[in-house]
């Protein structure tokens, strides 16, 4: 069927939402740790995070409209630190649980039954129970005009991950190591790998690796 | 372990991108369509598509840096629309194949044996062997500084796809129509649902849906 801009403008606005959401495929699930001036420390899901480079190591995640709470971002603003930790099938219910509203003197780690872990470089928290997590500094900011949204940079200062799942050629093995990505608002789905595939050139076929 | 900022600079250089393409997490894994005015069309694979907003609808899309020939960006300043196209595991190997390094006058829609399809609205081409497309029209840009790259948004004009895999509160059962996600630059995963999980408030157990 074809869905056009009208329809999708008079759609409910719940209805709308899920869909609209859907359609960018599926998506990381990460918790971004952070920590305010006075110490109280936040942990809020995100699926909006991305890769933005290598040289120098960026990523990239969108935040919802200036107008919203955001302690992720205040935070973030105060700091300059930030942890991104990935979800896994055994914290997944409770990094969901992280998306209440809890107010700015509650620390979702806590309420949600995660724990808090430090390094020596990154003022922000990490999530002692994931398996992959990465601190990042505060590098630039952008704002969306079309709808009040913030497109955040930070650069990557560190890396804690398991020895074993990183491959002789640097790539990650994530799948391995449990992470699980998200569809949607809410659904949480395992993975499983067909293949990796050789560097695609134009007069060669590719090949699984 | 653990990896310094020292560490990742100091890497060779195909090693530090697998490894730090790694790190977001699973990505969404679409094919975008253009076409440019003197009609020759463009296919491209990205794993940076991500959700902007449902109200109006948004995508985004990274870019790589300005310098390098960027055939998708080209033809979306010039005729404004592009489509976003979900791939699916009997089209992947097609879709890896279209980041090879063809010239400007080359189609990777015939160069890969993927097939043209127009509709009214959208002047750029979907993918005919996709089960989820969308057709989007140019909206903003930002320029990252941090490494030159893009990040640009559309907004959704139209959106194809089968009617059975749409749910009544509006989810799309991406995975029950065959989309993959990627890891890294090269690694193609299917996906198993565990759950949805219902919409998370402070004083209520979560539970799946």
């Amino acid at each position: 069927m074809i869905i056009t801009l009208n329809q999708i403008n008079e759609m409910e606005k719940l209805y709308r939402v899920k869909l609209i959401n859907s359609l960018s495929g599926f998506k990381s699930a990460n918790l971004i740790g952070t920590i305010n001036n006075k110490g109280i420390t936040n942990l809020a899901l995100f699926s909006s995070v991305i890769h933005v480079g290598a040289n120098p190591p960026l990523m990239g995640i969108l935040f919802r409209p200036l107008s919203a709470i955001r302690h992720t971002y205040d935070n973030i603003k105060e700091t300059k630190h930030f942890t991104i930790n990935h979800i896994n099938k055994s914290i997944y219910q409770s990094a969901h649980q992280t998306s209440a509203r809890y107010d700015e003197n509650t620390s979702e780690f806590s309420a949600c039954g995660l724990t808090e872990e430090y390094s020596q470089t990154i003022k922000a928290p990490y999530v002692k129970e994931s398996k992959i997590k990465i601190g990042l500094e505060y590098v630039e900011e952008h704002h969306i005009e079309a709808n009040d949204t913030v497109f955040l940079l930070g650069e990557i200062i560190e890396v804690l991950l398991p020895d074993d799942i990183v491959n002789l050629d640097g790539y990650v093995d994530i799948e391995s190591a449990g992470t699980l990505t998200t569809s949607a608002l809410d659904g949480y789905h395992e993975t499983k790998l067909i293949n990796r595939l050789s560097y695609a050139k134009t007069d060669k076929e590719i090949r699984p690796i």
